[in-house]
């Protein structure tokens, strides 16, 4: 029965840990692992299932019948640009482990900034007992973009936290509590907006999309002084020459990325030793294997059962 | 009209903005700033309500009919050593701009501490892209050590975060969705914390209990490896010694403190430097001017209208 074919699987992750957490994932159809090498010789054009990230460049010539492809991350810019890409539903990883864990980086930055993290760190280091005077959560907004499954998720916790928040989306949403604005409400947005917090897929529309000027249009003088730039959609939305030249020229007064235009950042990269810069590298939210392995295998038993997947891709919206 | 006579105000805060904003406090009866030379001179012996934060050592005989008095801060231990105090009610500062900046740090250092930031900032440093992978907050248990206005505050907030949270406060409490502990199951409890959160009063009974012993009855292998104590309570209640003792031994994997037995801590202090620790200058919920005068004016209003205090302090428990 083709329903109990193996999953084809190619996640350029750690080898390692897929291989042993395969050994007890899809216990009813089993997986083929690209990553061994005893799977080079194998017939693939009878699979159905494919989940990838970064995938081996001959993989739909290898497997040219898949049915549904399955995305190891939760964006799908590096998907959606495979060459020859076939034209089959594909479903991005969600789960509520991946949110969580992003929520806590999202929480944990916007409150670093909050209360002066970098400034505590100077005066530990210097031994000195400083007198710093934050402002509370309740005079800071923080501006969410993109108010999808992780966006809305951060929003709830930022609020329990006592900021103010407001949100932007492509589309209006209704999103409890707080103020929201679609696409071509942007300036509106950006001069509310205290700290910045980008959650945006990597689509053409948000590409570049943080630069000098998206910088100026920030509210300056609220209770911070200067505005906060933090990212962990997707590198390639933001300049980062235009972060540097906006910090130095105090248009910002920091940032907090997770993701760069190249990965690894080089180490040669200014950002690094940037005033009031917190830097981590694209871990935010890693995808936990077990979890996307079971999410993998919901999907699949939707499917087989008849009901539609969930979080398929709009491949003309480009997420 | 008795009711109306000034309030007597001695803050050892920052003087100016104590003056700044008394100009504009207790608008129906006013104030005499004992900061203020020009007050040294006058007669305080029909003087009602004081509010205090380590006062001149001869104010009870300079203002010996008072009938309340108000602390400056939430905790009151410096007030309950005064000596020759009377008799009177004392009314500590509660108030929810407070209990937010507490909750704020509490999560914030919480998190510090799941996300590896220390190992973050090294690698920042170094120019390093690392491979960190952190535990989810639902994989650590937070024990917080006082289940009061701050205590509470806390729990719900590392809840939202997704920490497993428990409980432990000198009589048994029922909070939402946390298990809790009282006095007694003190072993228990910190048999199942990974990170402990310190917010007790300063009393005889907490003086000097997270020691080396203590230190060694927290769970040790849990999902971070090593236990962390985060302490914002009171200084007193740690020894500090034994603090830097248990990280060097490995006993505690870090620690986050805003208090300490001698404040400022010394700059020799070795805890400045230690491994995984994170220090702040006892600013973790200072008491804003504006916030404490309206919670002040409340009681008293409350007091007049024949309503009784609230958050008045039992001086045989010592809080
Ligand atoms: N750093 C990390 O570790 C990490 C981990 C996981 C994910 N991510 C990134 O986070 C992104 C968001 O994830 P998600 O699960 O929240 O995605 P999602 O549920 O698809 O939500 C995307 C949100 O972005 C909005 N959006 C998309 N294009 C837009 C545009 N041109 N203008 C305005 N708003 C736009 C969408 O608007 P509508 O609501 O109108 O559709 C939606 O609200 C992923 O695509 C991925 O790149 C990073
Ligand atoms: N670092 C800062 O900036 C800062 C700012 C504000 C306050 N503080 C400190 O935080 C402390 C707590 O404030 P709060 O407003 O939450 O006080 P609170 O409402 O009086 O709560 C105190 C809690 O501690 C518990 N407790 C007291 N003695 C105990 C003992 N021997 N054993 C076990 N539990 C004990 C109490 O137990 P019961 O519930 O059984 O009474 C109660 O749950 C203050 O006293 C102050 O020292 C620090």
């Amino acid at each position: 029965m083709s329903s109990r074919l193996p999953i084809l699987v190619d996640l350029k992750f750690d080898p390692e840990t897929v291989a042993r957490i395969l050994k007890t994932a899809f216990a009813d159809r089993g997986s083929i692992n690209l990553a061994d090498p005893a799977s080079k010789a194998l017939d693939l054009t009878g699979i159905d299932y494919a989940l990838l990230w970064k995938p081996d460049a001959d993989i739909f010539k290898r497997a040219p019948n898949l049915k549904v492809l399955f995305s190891g991350g939760a964006g799908v810019d590096s998907i959606l640009s495979i060459p020859d890409l076939p034209d089959i539903p594909i479903v991005r990883f969600a789960d509520r482990s991946l949110t969580t864990r992003m929520s806590e980086w999202v929480v944990m930055q916007c409150l670093m900034h909050l209360r002066l993290q970098r400034a505590h760190d100077r005066d530990q280091r210097d031994r000195v007992w400083g007198k710093l005077v934050p402002p509370e959560a309740a005079e800071v907004t923080v501006g969410v973009m993109g108010l999808g499954i992780l966006g809305q998720d951060a929003v709830a916790k930022l609020r329990v936290m006592g900021f103010n928040v407001i949100g932007w989306s492509r589309s209006k949403k209704q999103v409890e509590g707080i103020e929201t604005f679609d696409g071509p409400q942007l300036d509106t947005f950006l001069s509310k907006t205290d700290i910045v917090v980008g959650l945006l897929p990597l689509t053409p529309d948000t590409t570049g999309l943080y630069d000098k000027a998206f910088f100026k249009r920030l509210r300056q003088g609220g209770a911070l002084g200067k505005p906060v730039f933090i990212n962990a959609g997707r590198g390639k939305s933001q300049v980062q020459a235009d972060i540097v030249a906006s910090i130095e020229s105090g248009v910002l007064g920091g940032a907090s990325l997770d993701v760069f235009e190249v990965e690894p950042l080089p180490a040669n990269d200014p950002l690094w030793h940037l005033e009031n810069v917190f830097i981590t590298p694209h871990d935010a939210a890693i995808s936990e294997e077990n979890a996307l392995f079971r999410h993998v295998e919901t999907q699949i038993a939707r499917l087989e059962r008849g009901e539609p997947l969930q979080f398929v891709v709009d491949r003309k919206a480009g997420y």
